[in-house]
């Protein structure tokens, strides 16, 4: 991916986007994207980018378009794609970086030629800030990205979008797009949820400034993405709705719970922070020692089952269209149980 | 309170004892303390800590006694500093640093020969650590550290813990005992039940390591603190059961809402989000621009009103025993509105 000469074309030149822009730049890629926002449009030229028209020259022009518009425009987005790559007679592979993938892999499917060329991606990163000027090129650098396996993803075009992904320094987590939406339901969007029903608690508090005069280092940190970009936790929450409501119904009648335990007794509360400091621990090992990269032939089932034991591919090495196994370097925790 | 000649005592020399003696030996007050674990005993006495037997020698030879055991043990404490008032015939004024105040404020009236000489307190200061190792001179610094006002309380000897409080780098929010109990049931003990239910669904989910590798900054701010101490989770839940018990039914229905609102169509969905905005915008205004400071001669109900609109002591001067009003500096956003 670094310095080849191919051309990878981004939509959207916000945060994700704009930082994906900077760091194949950096890295000697050539970048054509486009963007509506003039001033955008001006600071990424400066920058290097190839500013185009629209999502048709876009399409004209790379090997690999990454869609990094927010979730309700992927759409949209997907059909003008479809009409270009119908139009061009052309295929790049095509990408994006929503944070909900099978409706994203259905929108697909419904507006491209031939959905083998999409690859749902996510790159799991962001801050509370947003846009071409918050962008940073080492974004990606040591975090997760986790890209969709299922069918009808061609592996080759796979492999392409992981080597992007490891290009601008992310580990690629293989996953299927339903497990992928139940996983970031609880990790992702749980978390906004939770921030937006503190701080709206504590909002609707007769003795609001009192509570929130008293308010430490726990509570500032509960509700941090609570104040970040005003319409991307309802976008999230809703492209996600089906698996976060599940989510939301399960930390709901566990909190019922508690509060019934409380009245009958210590024990119930001892377990459920005792199952608490259990799950923390799940959560510092998937972010602490390494297995030993190791190489690895793998095919549909096998980056899936890799994906579901934590496992991340570090290297994607070139394949074919149509392969039906994947050559990666991957770090597999649970290769060494 | 700094140099002053006055004897500080402290019982437990934990993290927040410790702390506070730390803080109080740098700033030349003589600390006379005790503890139970003989390493504990030895390090202090190497930093200059009058280490003691027992609570009996703390309290007679202390001025001011800070009792720095967990909540389980306050019961227990505060029987044995009944007993050694009663048996001394001394009355040094006696406050605490429990994370609840009103049970606390009932034991003390249940123990003590005279409720007026304990001052109930609560230093929002904390870290994921324990104990003297962890302590830190410096721990109290810019933090808020409330003290009860309700009456039997002595107004001459709150203004002593105050000035105590300020001398080691906090200020000061007053508050009724109740209100307190709502408060830090919301923005420390809610936070508490948040991360432990999240990491505990964490824990339970068939796909926790693809869900744990898909996890980035915002699961891991909310659930950050179920992994620390194991019993204060539990130890704070429990003593503030009742409060806290009151938040996490709320806090499900909240939930319940929003899980059903997101079959039902987007505005619910965005008006708990918006209401999240909110709450962290009214977090954010209460640690941030500060209000120029102010002397001030609050009685009880005008202290614990200034604590409900947010304001704190930054400077308490000595007042006699008795009094009926302090001689106070304040920082009141309410005064500016």
């Amino acid at each position: 991916m670094t310095g080849t000469g191919r051309t990878v074309g981004v939509v959207g030149l916000g945060l994700v986007g704009g930082s994906l822009a900077q760091a194949l730049l950096a890295r000697d890629v050539h970048v054509v994207a486009t963007t509506r926002d003039p001033a955008t449009r001006a600071d990424a030229a400066d920058a290097g980018v190839t500013v185009v028209d629209d999502v048709d020259a876009v399409v004209g022009e790379a090997d690999l378009v990454v869609l990094a518009v927010p979730v309700p425009a992927l759409d949209a987005q997907l059909a003008r794609v479809g009409a270009a790559l119908a139009a061009h007679g052309v295929a790049p592979t095509v990408t994006d970086v929503g944070s909900v993938k099978a409706p994203v892999a259905a929108a697909a499917a419904r507006s491209l030629p031939d959905a083998a060329v999409f690859v749902p991606g996510h790159p799991m990163a962001g801050t509370e800030h947003a846009g071409w000027g918050a962008a940073d090129p080492r974004l990606f650098e040591g975090r997760r990205w986790a890209l969709a396996v299922d069918a009808p993803v061609d592996l080759g075009r796979w492999a392409d979008v992981a080597a992007l992904a490891v290009a601008v320094g992310a580990e690629v987590v293989p996953v299927g797009a339903a497990a992928h939406d139940a996983a970031v339901a609880l990790v992702s969007h749980l978390p906004y949820a939770l921030a937006a029903t503190s701080a709206a608690m504590l909002a609707d508090d007769p003795d609001a400034d009192l509570a929130a005069a008293l308010a430490a280092g726990s509570f500032a940190d509960l509700t941090r993405v609570a104040g970040g970009h005003p319409t991307l936790g309802p976008d999230m929450a809703t492209a996600n709705a089906a698996a976060l409501a599940d989510r939301l119904d399960d930390a709901a009648s566990r909190l019922a719970a508690l509060a019934r335990s409380l009245a009958g007794g210590t024990p119930p509360v001892e377990e459920a922070f005792g199952a608490g400091r259990r799950g923390r621990a799940v959560l510092d090992a998937a972010h602490a020692a390494e297995a030993t990269p190791t190489s690895a032939r793998l095919d549909r089932a096998g980056l899936a089952a890799l994906g579901r034991r934590g496992g991340r591919v570090v290297a994607a090495h070139p394949t074919g269209l149509g392969a039906a196994e994947v050559e990666v370097t991957v770090v597999d925790p649970g290769a060494e149980r």
